[in-house]
């Protein structure tokens, strides 16, 4: 079986395992007080232009999502969310668990609009019993969507814009940023997004570590006691240090970047071959997920070799489904994919 | 400087580093359904006498509590934990924040008896008002404690006798377990604790591995669903095959026990050079942390040359301090300090 | 101005003020453990047909959902209800505050259907990642609906049987249930509900009293503890007997029906009204609130005599508005806006 | 039975109850946005020294406190409270549930000084690890304690002082507050407490209204959004004119303060009358709450005519027991109970 199901298949890109076994014997003080992930922490600022940020190291997505938002909400606050967002629908309501209602807005592709989150800011303000509702207090996109699409420079400058003037804070939930960052139609970088949203995280789990996510905030509004946060909602990794070295690797060489165009070569190559065997696409992906829509009978006919998720049935016939690359997908891997797709 | 202050200086045990080397290409589904976790699993029950209990495995030991906790209790009910519990002091309001109340109880040595418990059960129901109060619903215990001492057998079957009794489920956590384990005064196996307590986990962080903590559902009762909560609270990890990678390789071999006896060892001997020195023992800890009270002068002169924690101020010219072994110890670094407390 | 714009613009039926006034200077036990709560609970299990539910007041209805709420679910289940429902909407988030989605089903005119519940039990249970999202834990339904609608006896039916089978505890909030029960198409009695679902409540607020609701517990399973709840929500009122005043007021000779049916048949002559105005029906209610959709001229022409809200605009030149009619609803001022209605 | 045993065995000051009973068919805006709210906010902002303060009416004390508590704190802060604080030992864990752990400080007679404040703030910050402990995020008082004894000017200046100093805000919880207000004493008045603490309450259930209390905000800072928080909550009544009426009664010429007054001068004749028999005091109390400590065998005695409050067992022969006055309180019942004590 070969396998496109999803982008956490392997474990780390192996500079990183090299390091942790180089690294084993160091003794450092816990918690994320160790000279790698200062290290680690400069590089990042370096790529974010040598703004003043703070960055911190957590494990997870979903533990990183329910830690931003806790810090930035009031109670009776909630978050604009795209339907489709991470938040709303799969991290069993972590966000409620915490006290807030996911404020869905709906979404075609993943992405929200500027427009839309102005609507909703008027609506429940224009409300005369808007003390009865939920208040919008924060912005949550995720780049890539989970649908794989993109915001563009334009399209996030007037998310900015908008939410700036609204006094709504923007979070970007970046699980899978390097495949967005080095997508052959993206022309946003790491420091152009420091100047365009609140708090964003910088994916590991996805792109090449073991596990880990670097969360960068931007506003110092939104910096203050953020440690305490990671603590309480079980973040924060006695050993820190390993997320240190993961991310010291990984923005060491530009070895991020380097391994995400891979997936998303790879995954360009996979949408040109759906294109040309007359596939339409559910989402217009450029990034490390594909969403073809192909007759069932290919599905059937392609499940027996790989591995790939259905996402969704589109009529008696058909069905989307999602193929994943990565930064460990072998271009043998793919060209025998396309080589079967073609053949079908 | 040679380092004594915690149980997490370092990274892994070797083995594990290896296996996760040998194993970073190999494929595995996610979320900890893939087959290493499923032979620790394995092997964790084989060490419980084979007993039906369930196994999962999380990072840490704040999102262990925390979600262990909120899968036991209704919103009524607090937890009983000695007052120096880790629950209580050290998780940044962590239980709170999933809405219940740590019900303090004193303790002199972090352990907490049957008869506190039962005690503070009756003045809860006793109390004509105790609607208005919170309601015990279940215990918390550490093993070793966080001063580093040990329910005995008899002491842990009259809490487990009593909870019964009252109704009250029984959390241990193990966040140092192993060191537990393999102490001379112990006589608990891990068979024995399935036996006498509801759920507890089997820490890894502080016991050989990068993270991670196996947590054991010995009662039925609380089984159920415990997965979403894993997963609501941030604890299930993407790859969760790094977590069975880990506990795999402690629970082959006995390399758990061995690796948690050589901290035991290295521990009494430094015990044992506090008391021929002269030094009093703030807790009787057999475990791999020790608490001697030392004239301020020696604390003064060994910090020149060691790490460790000072603990608590004792009197104008007195302080406990505490010194941790662990698995990665060497024995020249404990030869060394030995030689340097009896110079004092 | 003559106000139809909500059902609680006066204070409460006169034979209530005249029984505070009479037993206010009765000695009673505080918190809801008064002879008149006693006998309060008698008269609505009798109403009940006598059966062993147990009975609670609180003061409001908001806080009223919640508690019940948090009584009934684990932390990772959320609380199927309308997308309309009024925990969903107009709560400020009060159940995502004690950690609950809200997992909002369409709907048209406030109601839910057995099928739709099935579907999201179904789509949850078949979901590979169920453990990823919420899962159904309970269902709230209102009687009558936000909307005015009423469920009939064999759609309620239909809900209690699917949910039985699905393990699904059935809420059902009564804010208007007595203007529920009198409504002529309905046929069911408090009876019949205590047999069709887990917890239900009988407003008060909005039927002749200060303030209350009396929540009816009928499964055995939530019973415990309830109380526990009401007061860690803040819900359980010192001089409970105010409460048991009320209630013990409106289940006396039938007060409660005989006010509610006021207010229905006072509604029925408007809907009458707006039926042979041409007017169409933003729903079909036959409760005392009525949603006729207006010309926006005679929108602002009635306006200037009469207070009642503005519900949703249908296009340019139509708004669905509500009208309230309630216990307390003079005659004359029905007669007086026909006649207007008519003159328009 | 003459009871003394709490103080709201009846409903209200007779004025209230007429009040109710002359405004019950006048129609107005729900929710606490009426004249008599608003009439009754002004007469309160009169009585605090005509400053810039918001006024909200809440229904109960619990509810009054968990709002209050959860407009300030960020989710990893805590409040200081006094171990006998009713936020830490009788609202059913009430805070905690809401997220906030209660950081309870020592308290003899219910009452915490500056320099407690000062020291629980200085052992946070000064803990090498407080990012894993809870930061005190205000204070917790009561004035009247819950053991009848108050704050002089003195002491909640320096609490006010210290906590300017350390950034904390003070949240005075005011159950009671007339009953200080009114104590010979005392020589803080309304406009003082708004210049000492940033937020306080003014205490109605228990100073003879039916229920209600009066949140004061004196520090602009806590204002915004308060109402959110109110109906979140479940504290927003929808016939919110019923707590305007009630607190509109009771700050017409003076009533609040005439009542506590009558209460407290017949529990300083109590309070002699226990003296002369010579008994000690448990606190020293000039509050309407009054704790001497009895021999066994003449609280035996006094139950058999008498109800009043086992408070706390002393030795083998004596017991600490509460009785209370109130606005309610005949002297007629205080005489006989004088003599009754004097016949002991």
């Amino acid at each position: 079986m070969i396998r496109f199901e999803c982008d956490y298949l392997e474990g780390a890109h192996p500079s990183i395992i090299k390091k942790l076994e180089e690294t084993n014997f160091v003794q450092t003080a816990g918690y994320g007080e160790d000279p790698f992930c200062r290290s680690a922490k400069e590089r990042i600022k370096d790529q974010c232009g040598g703004m003043d940020v703070d960055v911190h190291f957590l494990v997870g997505g979903t533990q990183t999502n329910l830690t931003v938002i806790a810090s930035i909400l009031r109670p009776h606050q909630g978050v604009l969310a795209a339907v489709t967002g991470h938040v709303n629908v799969h991290e069993t309501g972590a966000i409620e668990a915490i006290g807030h209602k996911v404020l869905a807005l709906p979404s075609e592709d993943g992405r929200i609009t500027a427009a839309q989150i102005r609507h909703a800011y008027e609506m429940h303000w224009n409300d005369a019993n808007h003390e009865h509702t939920v208040q919008p207090g924060m912005v949550y996109i995720s780049q890539p969507t989970e649908n794989g699409t993109l915001y563009g420079r334009k399209e996030l400058q007037d998310i900015h814009d908008t939410c700036r003037a609204l006094g709504l804070p923007v979070f970007l939930d970046g699980a899978r940023l390097g495949y967005g960052l080095m997508a052959e139609v993206n022309t946003l970088t790491l420091k152009d997004i420091v100047g365009l949203v609140d708090v964003f995280y910088i994916g590991g789990t996805k792109v090449g570590a073991l596990f880990g996510e670097a969360v960068v905030i931007c506003d110092p509004m939104w910096k203050k006691d953020f440690r305490y946060l990671i603590k309480q909602k079980g973040g924060m990794l006695a050993k820190g240090r390993l997320l240190g070295i993961q991310f010291d690797t990984l923005f060491t060489d530009g070895l991020y970047y380097e391994i995400a165009r891979h997936a998303d070569e790879l995954a360009i190559r996979l949408r040109e071959a759906f294109i040309a065997k007359g596939y339409r696409l559910r989402y217009d992906s450029f990034t490390n997920q594909q969403f073809p829509i192909l007759p069932d009978e290919h599905v059937r006919k392609l499940k027996e070799k790989y591995s790939f998720e259905l996402w969704e049935k589109m009529d008696d016939a058909h069905s989307a489904v999602r193929f994943c690359t990565s930064w460990a997908t072998r271009e043998e891997a793919v060209d025998e994919l396309i080589q079967d797709i073609k053949a079908l």
